[in-house]
């Protein structure tokens, strides 16, 4: 396949003050249908342009590859967010009018999987699947064509990409902490799949939704796999979607870009997408943890931040992982305090500014460990 | 009374980069002991600064007044949004690094009601409210004397704003919209207080806790009386909670305010907390809406808009709310586009800026209105 | 004339992060030559957009006239502050990136006057004119055609728009104030024209260059002028600019933008740029001040703050103009504290906010004020 | 000395909305009188908060050293800008209100020097000294001293810290860039000091005044020597002040601060300020670079951007410089362009963030590089 059996759209997802549309580009490689199908979008937070590079790369693989299975590729997921400055930085995680996540505004219409297993508990796989799926996409043409004055700014946008995520088998929104070491976001179900991507760190989540893209794709696969049990059928979750954290937001990096290509076309080799690829994972430890054990760990006072914990790396309870500098008490108390954790961890992330407020949020940790 | 009997207090409710401290004046007035003790805060969003005109109008009056309860006046309620600006303007609403609502990070242990209705089913009214009392805060003072990495910047402000607010009977929450009419948020269940406030606009609110002062207030109450009917035993809801909108935002105005006191000590004469106060509520029609009811509606397209809707006025379905001014397209289509609302209505609150985006909240209207 | 005669162009002044073009969308309209030509923008600064709406005002009344002089207007000048958005406010008096102000970086090449003067002492006003005008073009694609990194983000938008400003022989800036009355910055050569306008406030502004698009027109014709006389020479300053300030931010008001159309119109009546118009200025008392008489009173406290002084209003010297609340000291200061001003003036504008920092512009007043 | 030697004041620089001081923690070391007096501040720009940590280890330092001179060192110079969080990272380059860039706003009388060298010309150096550093605090202080509403909150804080740093003889600012290598910014007459600092790169500047903090301290010294040679009177320029880029923003290193104070202990050694003290220069090629040939690089273009350059490292005039990437127009132009600069050049610093619009200051270079 060459460049010329990519093709493009430039989605419209709304419109901003001064009448310009906001226009998002969506690039698809078709497959012969064999396989499943493939949607992997980038850069819903603005300062997350990591993704971009990788979508960059797995097009000029991609474009050399036999498919299976369609592809779709989305970067620049979020044409508000990406180009929202304030000061030097990109202030792209949240609407800057509202507030709200730009990753949680996906839509999950729960009543849908207990609709589709009460019509087609004794239906063939292939027809629950396009049942499900059709109702989904309608689901969401229904809130698409709501009354015009019903959806938010980040709702449309939102729904415009849920849409097309829907029409895949597979789904994979790329992301970035603010500093950090690669993760994956994995829903319990598809644990044995983890081992695919080269990815160390594995955070296991449940079936609840919470308004982000993977748990969109997710959920009512899953949901509907667990009502169908209630009428005696088994049916494995037929979606697999992954919130893919591909290191440190604001950074652009396309040697990193190209190895996290090869994880992901790895994973994608597992899964059946192409023919004849030859994408293999990479021998890791994969190290585990629950949602429930991924643990915030606040500022306990306000300062100046000297990061001390490795990212990725494994810290005993106790030991230092931050200095916190306080020049405003040097004589009164010791103007260099250390914290620790109480807990052994692995550090993923830290917080991306070297100042902070009593209760910034300071480190993120996997605890309560477990290899895959 | 004279200003020699209100005290002072700064509570220190978090800290910043530099090492200053965070803190909130706190004044208190001593009441006899024989009526309900009241909770008043304002400006926890940045930009809604009329509340503390309020309550400086109340302490005028207060000063002149016997109290039966106890009064406790909270200005400032929020040092970090009160003094964040970008641009001219105050951007107050939410903690400018995660974006999440200051007004949405109180908090609600719901597990508590029902502990004490099982522990106190046939106890007196005076104990059950000192046993959920005593719960509500011994709750709150267990999760700000947690690890000291636990807490959020805003969820420290809040709990201790918290801890404040359910050691009184009577909580108000001074709000403003963005560009607004007055308009209460009042819990069903006391609907007839609604009448003692000179506010014309009434939202009726149920028993759902999502994160705010009011609800952290009335829901563990609300939740209770609900509980004990399982005991077989009646008991009113103990606590009265309001969020009081007083109108615009970016607005000092002391005339208003002073009308806005009288409206509020009218509801405090009428709940018992003054010895011979004369405040009376105005005659006025009050409309009332159901919480489901209050629509918000979203700019259908981006352009400039001009405002046309009455706030505080009755509209009629299709009537124009708004022209939509789109100069990019003066020539190919029709500049100036006219607004409606598919409902009858009573326009509240419009957006605060003249230039929106698609999906911007334009309006929020009341519907399905009826008489108080 | 019709609609049909106004033709649309849309210039691409820059490229934002996600590969977009930013463009500005520019109206057209043929004269017969024998008139000035006039060049209008509007909305440089995000958050003043009455200006397009006098621009609409205007198309409708110019599609009904006949010209002399062509006629170009711009409005959406700027496509970043116009949807920078902070909060629900427009954030749009500065580059997000850098702080400076749009309005700030326009260019003015103060080597060109001498040197047309030089060349051209002796030669007929068509020449000079001439050939000033092809200069100043001339040097505007200079910069816009250096090497391609030599250009800020709004330098390059500013230069763009200079190029269309440098061809006309009228140019209106169209601002507004935070919270303002009507104001005209008027260079001091060109006071008879203030009158045409039905504005009641003018600002006299001498022949400096701040960097200004009122300044950028006319002070190379200014500079001209005075070049000339060192040859003996007498030609009166080609080019008039103004900055005409309609009102306040954040704000559209169409029938406040017809009133300012019609005062355009008389003004550009009073100029010949039409056959036959009968726009005529209103009869009214204008104000004069000078620039250094234009006095900027910033905040002697940190408070919340109540506008007193009526805007377009006289004051006398001593007389309250605000009120600053401050709740923080309420029992061990006067918590309402009155401020005045030590001058006799008229208060022109007051800051947006009610919440001010010690040191933020509160009002800004003409003062040694005289009749025009 | 032990740290009971050292004194803090708080200095109030203003006040904030909620009537909260804004407060500037100064700390003092007496020396013996024998010696220059010194004065360092850090963290006027809010990210740059490196500085801070760099006193902090002076500090532990000057502790056990014996002073000739007085040393004064202010760290959070900024309490504002310091404070100021728009997202993640911290928005502390210029006020957010306005646009200004905190370290533009110091104060420079130009008058008198002039006035010193009249009245003084056939004074003593000694007289000739303190007439001048007096002229300039009483300047300083008929500023603060004017009509409380002279001044902006930035002006404020600019001149409390002038005053102190006017009765030092060596001032240094300490700064970083965004991402970048270290460099000192350093006056043409002082280039011989910059051997004492272990700093690479050197920036020469001219007797401009800009507005930022070093050129407020030597400016008046070093026009007073120009304004003495008239009377036929040689002076030395009395007063050095440099500005020190320390490296990056939104980091804070103890190790490397260590490494700065010993390049400043360097400089203050060879100055004379100790009794006994052993600090030494490292060696190093050091380079310098005229401030006309400090160049800054405009991105070209929009779009993602990967940083080539090696910060500090020379660059060959031609070389890749950094890739953007324009994602999209994968399918309809190159999508990952490649830059590079037109001269040979040492990159001196790069923009925070991997996103940028067609003209984002992308790169600073030193160019017509020599050594020192």
């Amino acid at each position: 396949m060459s460049k010329d059996l990519i093709s493009q759209e430039n989605i419209v997802v709304g419109e901003i003050a001064n009448g310009l549309p906001l226009t998002i580009p969506v690039y698809r490689l078709k497959g012969d249908g064999s396989g499943p199908s493939v949607y992997i979008q980038a850069n819903m937070h603005g300062a997350e342009v990591q993704g971009n590079a990788v979508i960059y790369q797995l097009l000029e693989q991609l474009k050399t590859l036999k498919l299976r299975g369609d592809i779709t590729l989305v970067p620049y997921a979020n044409p508000i967010g990406c180009n929202q400055k304030s000061g030097e930085f990109t202030l792209g995680r949240f609407d800057p009018i509202t507030g709200t996540n730009w990753n949680r505004m996906y839509r999950f219409n729960n009543a849908l999987p207990a609709q589709i297993a009460e019509q087609h508990a004794s239906s063939n796989e292939d027809t629950i699947r396009s049942a499900l799926k059709d109702a989904l996409v309608a689901d969401i043409n229904a809130q698409l064509n709501g009354p015009d004055y019903s959806l938010t700014t980040g709702k449309r946008i939102a729904l415009n990409l849920q849409k097309l995520a829907h029409q895949a088998d597979i789904v994979l929104d790329l992301h970035t902490g603010p500093i950090s070491s690669q993760h994956l976001y994995c829903p319990e179900y598809a644990k044995n799949s983890a081992q695919y991507f080269n990815i160390e760190h594995v955070l296991l989540i449940p079936n609840d939704f919470g308004g982000a893209m993977d748990e969109a794709s997710f959920c009512p696969w899953w949901s509907l796999s667990e009502e169908l049990t209630k009428y005696g059928r088994e049916l494995s979750v037929q979606v697999e979607a992954f919130t893919v954290e591909l290191g440190s937001q604001e950074k652009i990096d396309l040697s990193a870009a190209l190895e996290d290509a090869h994880s992901i076309l790895s994973y994608l080799t597992h899964k059946g997408v192409f023919v004849d690829a030859a994408y293999q994972p990479k021998a890791m430890t994969r190290y585990g943890c629950m949602l429930d054990d991924y643990i915030a760990y606040y500022a306990p006072m306000g300062g100046m931040v000297e990061y001390l914990a490795p990212l990725g790396g494994h810290i005993k309870a106790g030991e230092p992982i931050a200095h916190i500098l306080r020049m405003e008490r040097y004589l009164c108390e010791q103007p260099l305090q250390t914290l620790s954790f109480d807990k052994d961890a692995i550090a993923i992330l830290h917080f991306a500014s070297a100042s902070v407020n009593q209760g910034t949020e300071l480190y993120k940790f996997f605890t309560n460990v477990f290899e895959l």
